[in-house]
């Protein structure tokens, strides 16, 4: 395996950089995302060369419009990932924080410390929109980074790791502080994971299949951004028109996202007035519905729901639709087929409000608003990695915070424990 | 197989259970605390024969004493369980805490609200002890829990989980919030660390080969709790005396703990003053000191120590002493040989200590104080599981608090996005 003592070789670097990078000011870390942004825009013409070359390649391959979509840089996606750079700099350094302190009898100052967390890789997709945005919120939160992106961007992510490293040149900060690992295929990503002494976090972005890979072979804790299948369950007591106007924008607004609402469920008390008012604004829209026996006798212009329809992430204009006969079993419903995203509750009645968001056990849990709001920036939080489906380690919107750990540091005057 | 119907079937039930135990008041989980805590000492003699039944099995196997010893309950360590309930019973609650909370411009008030992680699996080996205080700290922090001892303690490890459930029923409490997995050996633990949607997180307790087996296999996120290789380093500008006390405490107080100093640091300006005195300490206490070549000249009683002895967690009054060039060389060497568990600097000059604090990747890092400290208790946290020396989701003593995790509750009144 020839790629094997290369990838070693990047990680010790990355490594042994972590620690430069950890202890850097913000103002250090700052002024090299502004350098980037800057790069970005000046070599705007060779990352488009870089990318084309991906592009025509990737094109005798057959893949789908979508893929070469994802695959695709342009003037505007580039000054977008310029952008990014600037708003990143500009957001506060979790770094250094002191998240609690404690002075204990014996005259122990103990304080618990943000800290970065060391080296973390990014295992994704053929997207080397990724490359940028992942690579600024892991060095701006103090880490160095080792990413691993799809093949068919290796051009794109090259050119793209190349201007990060220059960024850091300029800026007199060790350009080791970022690698690509583009050797190797799938035996370097799991010979990476096994390297528990050289990375502490993976975060796989991507689909299903690349996560479900990354946590069967990987011995390094991994954090999972696994898709989002979100419900909005309109209550016996909702508004009429907020409960209209909230799934639909749940729904429509911008369906391929993963915060986008996939199952409607409507308590049977409330359906027939509901659900009509509901359908008619789906329909206008081109929502295709997809009801239980009970919407569709209200509906008629909704199909049958197969039973793979719950459950679905379907990213686009089709909603599948329930009538529940109680809270508790839209509750049952969403502990069954959701994800533990996403999910929201229209409704007056605020005792059921709170039964709902203390039962259900998503990351987000939402009273009288749309599902779309989960995102690290809708929530004050600034820019994010990804939307955790995890339980351990960081939930929801994974900003930089969620990119940092702790540690105690404990400020004595020669105390001895007796 | 014949466990395996019978170990899904125990973690389905515990999954299940766990919505209700997520949502008990403190109130009704003290009282289950207490009540179990009073089962303890009723039922003592059966408990006590229970493992009577155990010893005199694994007495046919020729265990070691140290097992052996691990393995034996006594009235004196059933009781401390009992005052174990009660104490964990007195600490705060840490379900439904507020973390954080923001009202934002749209209206939508968003908090970060602390949760239960669900099912958590303690994994562990033939230490009954670990049975009882395992299971009262999940189940405080609103968790339902899977055990799975080592199977010479089956005996006592039934009877103790059998009057947990007790507990839980006379408070009527779901009995299936806790359960054991007995049956199956290893395949079935290997099979419970498959099992990602019925297990939140898994802790394993005991040496290093169970850690390393259960990260192997697992695709469940692990805590791990590894071995604790500590330092501390005596600065060239150290108080002598408090260097001397702080040293000799953090190795003799209690050896076998894994916050006990394993390596001593010195600085070669302090060396020729500092040593010979903690050598004559060490001496007395009967404490076997091996060195580096300039510490054995300067400290006559000291032997040689092998590469080996650096890194080593000894568990015992036996101590690696080195001297170093530099407070760098310090930094250095517990960077290669340390576990991020707990290290110490001994100095007066606070810009040396600032250095070390900082560059110290370790989970507890101390100024003139004995590396001892590092304990939930002694943090004023309350009782631990252990101490983690992972870098994600919880670093240093891992007491309730990090036994939950949190979900973002987010109050509306029709906010849509635009």
């Amino acid at each position: 395996m020839p790629w094997r003592e290369d990838v070693l070789r990047k990680l010790k670097e990355t490594r042994q950089a972590s620690a430069e990078i950890s202890l850097l000011s913000k103002e250090r870390k700052n002024n090299s995302l502004q350098v980037l942004a800057r790069l970005l825009r000046e070599k705007m013409p060779a990352i488009l060369n870089a990318n084309r070359a991906d592009l025509d390649k990737a094109s005798k391959s057959g893949y789908s419009p979508a893929f070469m979509d994802r695959l695709t840089l342009t003037p505007e996606r580039v000054e977008k990932m310029a952008v990014a750079c600037q708003q990143v700099s500009s957001l506060p350094d979790p770094v250094g924080q002191i998240i609690w302190e404690t002075t204990r009898p014996n005259g122990l100052r103990i304080q618990r410390l943000r800290v970065p967390i060391g080296v973390i890789a990014i295992i994704y997709e053929s997207r080397p929109d990724v490359t940028v945005e992942a690579a600024i919120l892991c060095l701006k939160a103090g880490n160095a980074v080792v990413l691993r992106g799809g093949k068919e961007a290796r051009f794109s992510n090259t050119m793209l790791v190349e201007l990060i490293k220059q960024a850091l040149r300029e800026t007199e900060i060790t350009e080791k502080g970022i690698n690509l690992i583009a050797e190797g295929g799938r035996a370097a990503v799991s010979f990476l994971l096994q390297q528990t002494d050289l990375v502490d976090l993976v975060i796989p972005r991507g689909g299903e299949s690349l996560i479900n890979t990354v946590v069967r072979s990987s011995r390094i804790p991994v954090v999972k951004h696994y898709k989002g299948v979100c419900h909005t369950y309109v209550d016996a007591h909702a508004d009429l028109r907020m409960a209209v106007e909230v799934t639909f924008n749940a729904k429509v607004q911008r369906p391929g996202t993963c915060n986008a609402t996939e199952t409607l469920l409507v308590h049977r008390d409330i359906a027939s007035s509901f659900l009509p008012l509901m359908a008619e604004k789906f329909q206008a829209a081109g929502v295709e519905m997809r009801g239980c026996p009970v919407t569709c006798a209200l509906v008629p212009q909704a199909k049958p729901a197969a039973e793979t329809d719950w459950g679905k992430e379907f990213l686009a204009l089709i909603i599948a639709i329930k009538v529940v006969n109680s809270l508790g079993e839209a509750i049952e419903h969403i502990s069954r087929y959701g994800t533990k995203h996403s999910d929201a509750i229209i409704t007056e009645d605020s005792a059921a409000a709170s039964e709902f968001l203390q039962k259900v056990d998503s990351a987000c849990v939402y009273h009288n608003a749309s599902t779309r709001f989960t995102d690290g920036g809708q929530f004050g939080l600034g820019a994010e990695i990804g939307i955790s489906t995890d339980k351990i380690h960081a939930r929801g919107p994974m900003g930089l915070e969620e990119l940092t750990t702790y540690k105690y540091v404990i400020h004595g005057q020669g105390q001895i424990r007796s």
